[in-house]
């Protein structure tokens, strides 16, 4: 095994014994302010002292390691120990603990950093628990809305009494934004969740930006009626609507680079073998690195869903969220990410990223940069979700060299 | 009122009343072998009575009124009195009551037939409760299979048992099967259950068969992936295959004259918002009055099916049961019975059954002939199920003609 492999092989063990933290037994669950990410997170605060690093939880229960004397410049380096549902070992997880590995090889090395580094380990990404995505990330960014202290999760709970019960602070929150004055920037290692990567054959990917998306229902309103009895030309079927136009938005997204539409759920109502579908509601997910581009995307897909209605004598209902711009990284950073990889022995593969990050948030106080990697099949949410040894590697390589050029 | 009507009139009272008797309050829902199922024959017991009928019940609970003396050839005319959940005033219940009210109008006029009527009210045409469709009448038409009876409703009943508890006698059903040498044929009057005579503008048709049908489901399976990370041109979408696939089973059955084919229920796997489609179940249902167009309608489906999935590289499964033949109308009864709507007064327009009716399970037995009564909006299944006293005073009409022609 290589030198840099060693430490690969240690976060990738890491990753193994932060699954056994779990809230369902036989699969990952660790959603925000249970038991199981308390466990993760006294875990990650062993490792980050071990390294060295002075460690705190803040308001919200993030756990954060600090190396560097107070009034440096910082960089902060992070990612997410939550995760969804019979989720996999990595989406989050492997990025706080890439970042670790990072500092303990500077630090057997011998070597410092001209600068500060924070590495944050956030306590809840996914949101899976209280529909409350970025949750952790926005109270460090200061962009956390105090309405969702009032959530409540499926059985009840309310997310201010969760937060209590996990150790953090409701009333701490706004106190607990990073001032943004002595930041370098903020950087974050991620698996790809995607099949780029794997497709170029390459091991990590510099992102470009990370897309903003658009999501809602597009609902279509024919009439319901016997499907024996109604002749086809008297038919007015919502689910031959809701096909057009699911065919129209494939055919659309296609044809414009870099777009991603997706349909995911599809309701039928009255929803019986012999009945035809008086009204269908489908999803609709919709991403671009530009706004402008996702704007425009969904101003055509909303003249085909009329269009389509329209020649059916079908109504169709349009029912947008407002929707999350996209975020550029940061030029200057990105470079020398693009450098270190080069650097690295590695292709500079630059991609945007389809799947939102805490990068989002924190793109709102410091300049971004995140190093994907590749994943097996692209594949995520899911116990499958798999990386190499070689891969991850590779990022501990690339990263380590960021942080130098970045110096 | 006109003469006519004032019958009418006490056919809708009837069906008035008959909707009272129901397992549900405030709704319609009259299962097999119910409380209310047995309230509702009791009813029609009691009209049949007092229409001159000699009544029984058979083995399967229903009740069967005869007007003639035995040994004569017999004209059966019969139509169910159990119904959908939330169901109609009219499916079924109609058919009951104009014949009692003909056979009621005729002796009010001291005419008599010079054949005997018998009058089926039968116990289980929709099938909810055992999942049976035809229950009632296959018994009568000999075709009963002996395993039902070991069905199980959604409370875990057994059939035979619920049978018992109704009063009727699982091990009598055999012997239930009408003797068919005496039969001069089976006569049925139904709502269309469609919108086709509304659109003409005549309230009544004369059927011309009643549509076979074959049901099933087409599973699509492409592969689940990240809405935002997997680039469209990287997309095993099952979704797409399965919008493919419904809006060609849409233009294919428009091409076919006489055709119906719907899909009625869609699952999507994983289905959420930002997942990729992995998996799609689309219900099927496929009706013609001819089996052959059925056949080659059904062929050219799966092989579109087939050419979707392949183009896209998603796998397809064709998952059809075995199907009903179509069963065609006699053509001497018809004959007659469109005389009987013309002399009438009325167009006479001729259309296949969409829908299945006891006269499929007759037609086993006996000659069929059915007259179809325009209903609001072609709606059925459904509380808004609705028909106009003078739709039902021309169907009086033209069953009373029909009785006398057949003389």
């Amino acid at each position: 095994m290589s030198y840099t492999n060693s430490y690969a092989a240690a976060v990738l063990e890491r990753c193994e014994e932060l699954a056994a933290f779990s809230e369902e037994a036989g699969r990952l669950t660790r959603r925000f302010a249970t038991p199981a990410l308390r466990q993760a997170g006294e875990a990650v605060r062993s490792w980050m002292e071990a390294a060295g690093m002075t460690v705190r939880r803040d308001a919200i229960g993030n756990v954060i390691g600090r190396l560097g004397d107070p009034g440096r410049r910082t960089l902060l380096i992070g990612s997410h120990l939550d995760t969804v549902r019979d989720a996999g070992r990595y989406d989050g997880m492997l990025g706080v603990l890439v970042a670790i590995a990072c500092l303990e090889r500077l630090r057997d090395e011998e070597r410092s950093l001209p600068y500060a580094v924070e590495v944050l380990a956030f306590a809840d990404e996914e949101g899976v628990r209280f529909g409350t995505g970025y949750l952790a990330s926005s109270v460090v960014a200061g962009c956390f809305d105090a309405a969702d202290l009032e959530r409540r999760d499926g059985e009840g709970v309310i997310l201010s009494d969760a937060l209590r019960a996990f150790g953090g602070d409701p009333d701490g929150l706004l106190g607990a934004r990073r001032d943004p004055t002595d930041l370098i920037g903020y950087y974050e290692v991620h698996i790809e969740q995607g099949p780029v990567l794997e497709g170029d054959g390459a091991p990590l990917g510099v992102v470009t930006a990370i897309a903003g998306q658009t999501g809602g229902q597009v609902v279509f309103t024919g009439e319901a009626g016997h499907a024996g009895t109604v002749p086809m030309a008297l038919r007015r079927d919502a689910l031959g609507a809701a096909a057009e136009f699911v065919s129209a938005l494939e055919a659309l997204a296609r044809d414009r680079d870099g777009v991603v539409a997706t349909v995911g759920t599809v309701e039928v109502e009255p929803g019986a073998r012999n009945v035809i579908p008086g009204r269908v509601v489908l999803s609709l997910d919709v991403r671009h690195p530009l706004d402008s581009v996702r704007e425009s995307v969904l101003t055509r897909l909303r003249e085909r869903a009329g269009a389509v209605a329209g020649a059916r004598g079908v109504g169709v209902e349009w029912q947008l969220g407002k929707g999350v711009g996209a975020v550029e990284t940061s030029a200057r950073l990105t470079a020398l990410l693009a450098e270190a990889v080069s650097m690295s022995g590695h292709p500079v593969v630059r991609l945007p990223s389809g799947a939102g990050h805490d990068a989002v948030m924190l793109s709102r106080i410091a300049p971004i940069a995140m190093l994907f990697v590749r994943c097996a099949g692209g594949i995520s949410h899911n116990p499958a979700e798999a990386v190499t040894v070689e891969d991850v590697a590779a990022a501990i390589e690339a990263t380590t060299r960021f942080l130098e050029l970045l110096g």
